[in-house]
C-alpha cells in the first residue's frame, strides 16, 4: 500500500500536489497527517522529528511504498508516472511530456516572489491583502504575467479543457497556483479564472479543498496577514 | 542536432549540469554560449534577451532538439534519458532511480544557504570567505551536513565509484556542488574530498573546468568577494 505523508491541508502547497494527483487518478493510498504544529521547522519541531523518521530532507510530501521512501514531489510524480503507465500521468506525445516536465520543474524552483507574499492558505479570503501586494511588488506581478502566458499558450494549444488537454500531473502541479490566486483576488483575465474553475472542480481537488476546510489549526509561520481564522 | 544554451562556464552553475551530462554520455551537441555581460538578469539585458527569444522562462540551461525547446536541468535531463535510452542515464534499477530522482529535485529546489552563500566561481580560491562563511553561518553549515550525509549514504550503498555506482544524472546534477566544496574549501571527510576528486577527473568535468578556466569575464552579480580576477 501506498502511504503518503502530507503537512496541513489548508496550508501544504507541496503537498496539495501528489495528493491531487493520487486522488484525481484513482490511485489508492493511505494519506499521513503531520500536523505542522508551532514552529514547524526548528530542528525539535515534532513535525520535523516525525518526518525525519522517514525521509532525510525532512519535508513534506513523503511517499512511502512497502518500506521505501521517495521525496519529493517532482521525483513523486515521476515514481507514481512509472509505476501506472496505464493512468498517463504525463502525456502521452514526447514533445508534450517534455513541455510539462519543464513548466513543472519551472514552478518547482521558481514563482518565489509570488510564493512568499502570497502563502497557500485555501480557507482565507484577503482580496485586500492581495490587492496591496499586487501594487507594491513588480515581481509578483511577473510571476503571474509568467504563469498567464505559460497557461494561455497551454490551454490554446492543447484545447483544452485542461493545461495538456486531459488532467496530468502539470494540472496538479499548478493546482496550489490556482488557490493563490483565489485566496488574493489576484488579477488574471477571465479564461484564466475559467481554467482556475475547472481545476476546483476536479473531484481530486475538491476533496483537498473540502478537507483543508474543516481543518481547525491555524499554523502562524503560514499566516503573515492574520491573527485567527 | 541538439543545442543547448548556457550562461558562463565560471559561473552557471545550472548551465554545467546538462552540458556535463551530454559531454560525459558521449552525445553530440552544438554549445551556444550567452554570455552574462553586465546586469544579466535585468529584463531588458542583452542575456535576457537572447534567452527569451529561445524559452520563455528566461533562464539557462536550455535544450534545443530540430526547433523544440525543453527548457530547465531537470526536464533536459529527462528528455535525454528517454531520448537516450541505451546511454543509462538514470540508474537502471527503479529504486535506485527513484533515490537519484529525490535527490536531484532535493539539489533543484533546495540548499538555498550554501548556493546563496558559496556561489559557483571554478576559477576562484576563497577559503578564507569559506572560513567566514562556515563559522557564521549555521545555514550553511546544515546544507553541507546534509550533502554529507546523502553522499555517503549513497556511496555505501552503491559501492561507488560515483553515487549510483557508475556514472548518472546525479554526480551531473552535483558536480557543481564539488566545484563550491573546493572554491571555499569548505570543511567535509576525507571520503567526500575523494568523490570530488573522482568527479573532477571525469573527462565531462575535466573539459568544462578547462573551458572555464580559460574564460575572462569578470561577472560583479556573481562576484560578492572579489573586485577581479
Ligand atoms: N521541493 C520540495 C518542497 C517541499 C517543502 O518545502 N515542503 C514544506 C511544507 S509545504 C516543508 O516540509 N518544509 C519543512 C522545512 O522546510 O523545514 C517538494 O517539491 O516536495
Ligand atoms: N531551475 C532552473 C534554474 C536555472 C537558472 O536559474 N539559471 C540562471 C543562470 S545559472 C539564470 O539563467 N538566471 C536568469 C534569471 O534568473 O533571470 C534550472 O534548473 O534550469
Amino acid at each position: 500500500m501506498l502511504k503518503l505523508y502530507i503537512g496541513n491541508k489548508n496550508y501544504s502547497s507541496w503537498s496539495m500536489r501528489p495528493w491531487v494527483l493520487l486522488k484525481q487518478a484513482g490511485i489508492g493510498f493511505e494519506e499521513v497527517m503531520v500536523r505542522f504544529g508551532a514552529d514547524p521547522f526548528s530542528a525539535n519541531s515534532s513535525f520535523k522529528q516525525a518526518v525525519l523518521a522517514v525521509s532525510p530532507g525532512g519535508r513534506v510530501p513523503v511517499l512511502v511504498d512497502d518500506g521505501f521512501a521517495v521525496w519529493d514531489t517532482l521525483a513523486i510524480a515521476e515514481y507514481l508516472a512509472e509505476k501506472f503507465p496505464e493512468k498517463k500521468l504525463w502525456p502521452q506525445d514526447a514533445r508534450a511530456r517534455a513541455r510539462a516536465r519543464s513548466v513543472c520543474a519551472e514552478m518547482h524552483s521558481g514563482f518565489g516572489a509570488l510564493r512568499g507574499a502570497c502563502p497557500m492558505n485555501i480557507e482565507a479570503s484577503l482580496p485586500e491583502t492581495g490587492a496591496i501586494v499586487w501594487r507594491d511588488q513588480p515581481a509578483v506581478r511577473n510571476d503571474v504575467q509568467r504563469i498567464v502566458t505559460m497557461w494561455t499558450e497551454l490551454l490554446e494549444q492543447h484545447k483544452g479543457p485542461l493545461l495538456f488537454g486531459e488532467f496530468t500531473i502539470a494540472d496538479a502541479y499548478f493546482a496550489p497556483v490556482c488557490m493563490r490566486l483565489k485566496t488574493y483576488g489576484l488579477s488574471v483575465p477571465g479564461h484564466i479564472t475559467d481554467y482556475v474553475s475547472r481545476v476546483c472542480a476536479l473531484p481530486g481537488v475538491k476533496a483537498w479543498i473540502e478537507d483543508s476546510l474543516a481543518e481547525k489549526d491555524f499554523v502562524d509561520a503560514d499566516e503573515p496577514y492574520r491573527m485567527a481564522r
